[in-house]
């Protein structure tokens, strides 16, 4: 089944609870948490504090995409704050094996995130150890950019790279209900999507996204 | 006249715009943002996108601390983003007179942030540039330290070291009714506090913290 | 068409016009800048305002190979000196499909640039959005390194992998009438080469370097 | 012919000299020197001043695992101390060949290591420059963990690649009785041990690392 | 009283219990414990496990000399390893109360040390929080360096600062029977000495270094 | 006697012999180098072999300034290159008086630089260690900055520190007819200057700069 999961960086900074409120409404599972540190990523969002603070408001799972350096430093807190799934990127720490025997210590699940420019094949040996794989369509932390057309190339690799593991693939980045359609016939499960969730009416929007796979 | 500069890390994030409203309605003519960048300091709290949305939703003054390393490569987007005074470490940039320039040129007052350990002798050359000075009386991106007693000893040399020049004087820290009155008494003007001013009743809480400086 | 693009490391630094008008007079095309940061590279040589300031005096390609760690912090400023191709290390960013929009964003070529150790299949998802690849076949910012032949193999790999886009093959390093022929012949249709062309007679250097393929 | 280096970790720090001389009485070969930065694993062990004060102590093989950034830095110190084999991380340096020609340029042996989810396809084009790859079977730098067993499918797929060179294949990490079969059978021929070589009878120990392989 | 602080580096590390036990018989009450990372100075030597072995071994105050970038990563290992007293460097951290905050809530004692060119006047606001400065009296982590005369006047001036607190003023490098006297007549009451004190007679090069102030 | 120190980066890159021998022409003794890595300050400019080449073309005193960070990495290049004086930036290292050892003892002379913000106290303890202070009077690396009014008052305060050191005082940074004066009354005694020196007539520019102090 094809989910989506709107990213909180397309919501009312101001008015959160709301924005998370109407998701639940909407039947909606997953909130995307992307949180960003300023130097994997030129951009900082948020940390294990408003994680934690936003956690009592809702029930949805809470899927953290960690765009930071050396996440080890803060994959504790992150989990502690309430996260269900974290997903940490390939690019971003030395010791990849380690890094997601951490997340599952804490109980979390756990996912790898590869930039547009990285080969599926570097998660060769991780594969068995992770529940989700998170493929960037644009590139993380950079504001406006396209989806990608050669990513759902990457898709389609990656999807026969995990098909005998119990994985999700999910897909991030210039998702619309164009978009969107490509990035499923490719193989993902799992839509990211930020402004296009948000802007004007929630409910239409989400229904889009799913076309023919509206449930 | 002295004031108070409430922290929005105390208030319930998510529901910001409320939160600040209630500040306003108090009279309330600051805010602190604490930027995080999780390398200057180990935590990560916001960044330029939030203080950009919660800009149209208030007409206090957004005071930005920034607790950030090398932070020239963020000040124009945090100017950008609404910014009325930009405050950076001193232990944070190596360039320190090029990134108080650099603020101003934006148009943004700017000021320095000292930590607990850090002399403030080594702002005696830039005094002339900046609007404020900011000594941290706790450590800065840690939670739950006490105010530091030796502090009042270096506000009251700051002040002394400040005194012909039109500079605010800002403490953030512990800061609770005892300690802010020891601030004041020492020289500081402006008292950041977080959680003593949002838990519980917000107008009696400032007005304990203002003590006989009520307005 | 083979074609030389002589390095300006081996050039007379005191008088870079003058060797510049020479290569001009022999028609080489293509002029090979060797930026180094000190940082990716344990070299440093030059950077946008020495190139800034040599384009007036020349109307060749200016083809600047960036040694840089993080070129994006760079890249803007060397498109502005004058540019026509910039190439950059796969090894240099985390976000290569990024750094290269960046590169044609601002109207100049893109290429990437690969380390000897470094396998060509890094370059998967990013072959349709660049101009050229350069492959490296000693280490660079090191002096005095001998061609390695097992870079033969990886040339012809990597010229199987781009036969279907229009992207250049370069090569630099250890360039010398034997190593050129052989490169030539695995797939290379630029070859870099430094004080092999500017030690004795340019005119006859480079002719050796062409070989059967003299224009 | 299958080998046992033991690790001197293992041993007892404060009688490094009488453990040394136990394992050579054991006619062992190898002594497995794991050198931590802190920086590249979260560890620091020991460095090139400590491996020159053992030298005279023994005359066993001093294999060194450096597990350090940038190990150019400390390359001609660990040499001169010593070292017979140095073995650097492909994660830890950007110039893997360079780095490789550096150990090599000091008369010692060279040798590559990687962690548990870096592909064996990354050495494809230093396979000719080296006499060993060492298959990290646990994450570097940290306590307490398991063999993982997906890593015999990796000791095999190394071993294939390596099939045609003249080069070891040792492994590190979890290593037993029974995972030492496994890796043997996969292809490994040099094994580290530490806390089950030195804990209890070395000589009982090293016997059922050997099983059937035994001398 | 003087006290003569002798480095475990001036020992035969392959034979680091016979060497303790000897000082110990010569009623030395502090081993000095040189724990470099390759970072903060160019040496690495060992690290908590090590300090760990030898705990058991020896009744000595373990003072651990930090020369460690970041040193918060380690000071909860380094203190459960049995130190009795952490010094960092004030040019390795950012936060230096706050590191001092962190030893202390151990249940270690703290101390602060300054390379040779840094003044004492950065202490000024962290004195009341430590129980040791240590002033290196040559440049941390490199060999053969002579003790820098200057050094007496500053810790002269040290001396002055720390006088109305209970702190104790160690010396650190190039320490013999001649620099000592001038160290402890400038104000210091601790001598860190390495192969003066291990080469040779330990009791005779003790005396020597305690000159008129033998016990 | 005061002496200018023109800035090579003031002159024509392509043709840096002819503007060095119009220097020598005009007697000028001291050519200054402004070495950048890119890193201490956003900018690159030349390294060790640029100034090599340069080296035979010219008598003399090469003046390089280095604006690099971790400047120990370059120092035996650059007087290897041929400097005869280097100077670091305060800022850039962690080891000052190690680092001034190193130049020195390659046989060339040292000195240190200073940031504007950086307060001379900084170098009390290397003052009898150093031939020259160099004080920023702009930002070092960005280009198009103005004289910094309140560096009079620093160089007047240095002076006074270093009256009793055979030590030169130099200054750096929107030396003009007009700020060469207020530098010379205050107490320095070679000024650095590029663009006032190569635009236009050198001789009379030159002229305009000594003022009343012409030779």
């Amino acid at each position: 089944m094809i989910k989506i999961a709107p990213s909180i960086l397309g919501a009312d900074f101001g008015n959160l609870e709301r924005e998370i409120k109407e998701l639940e409404e909407l039947n909606i599972e997953i909130l995307h948490l992307d949180m960003m540190d300023g130097n994997f990523v030129p951009n900082i969002t948020f940390g294990p504090d408003q994680i934690k603070n936003l956690r009592p408001k809702s029930k949805m799972i809470f899927d953290v995409h960690m765009m930071v350096q050396d996440p080890d430093r803060f994959i504790p807190r992150i989990a502690e704050a309430g996260a269900d799934i974290i997903t940490i990127h390939q690019e971003a720490t030395t010791h990849l094996h380690r890094s997601i025997q951490l997340i599952k210590s804490t109980g979390v699940k756990a996912g790898v995130v590869l930039n547009p420019a990285t080969p599926p094949e570097t998660l060769q040996y991780i594969l068995e150890d992770i529940h989700m794989v998170l493929l960037m369509t644009v590139n993380p932390g950079y504001g406006g950019q396209k989806f990608i057309p050669v990513m759902t190339e990457k898709i389609a690799k990656t999807r026969e790279m995990i098909s005998s593991y119990p994985i999700d693939l999910q897909v991030d980045g210039g998702i619309n209900d164009v978009t969107a359609k490509q990035c499923i016939e490719a193989g993902a499960n799992i839509l990211v999507a930020g402004s296009y969730v948000f802007n004007g009416d929630k409910k239409e929007n989400i229904r889009k996204l799913l076309g023919e796979n509206e449930r």
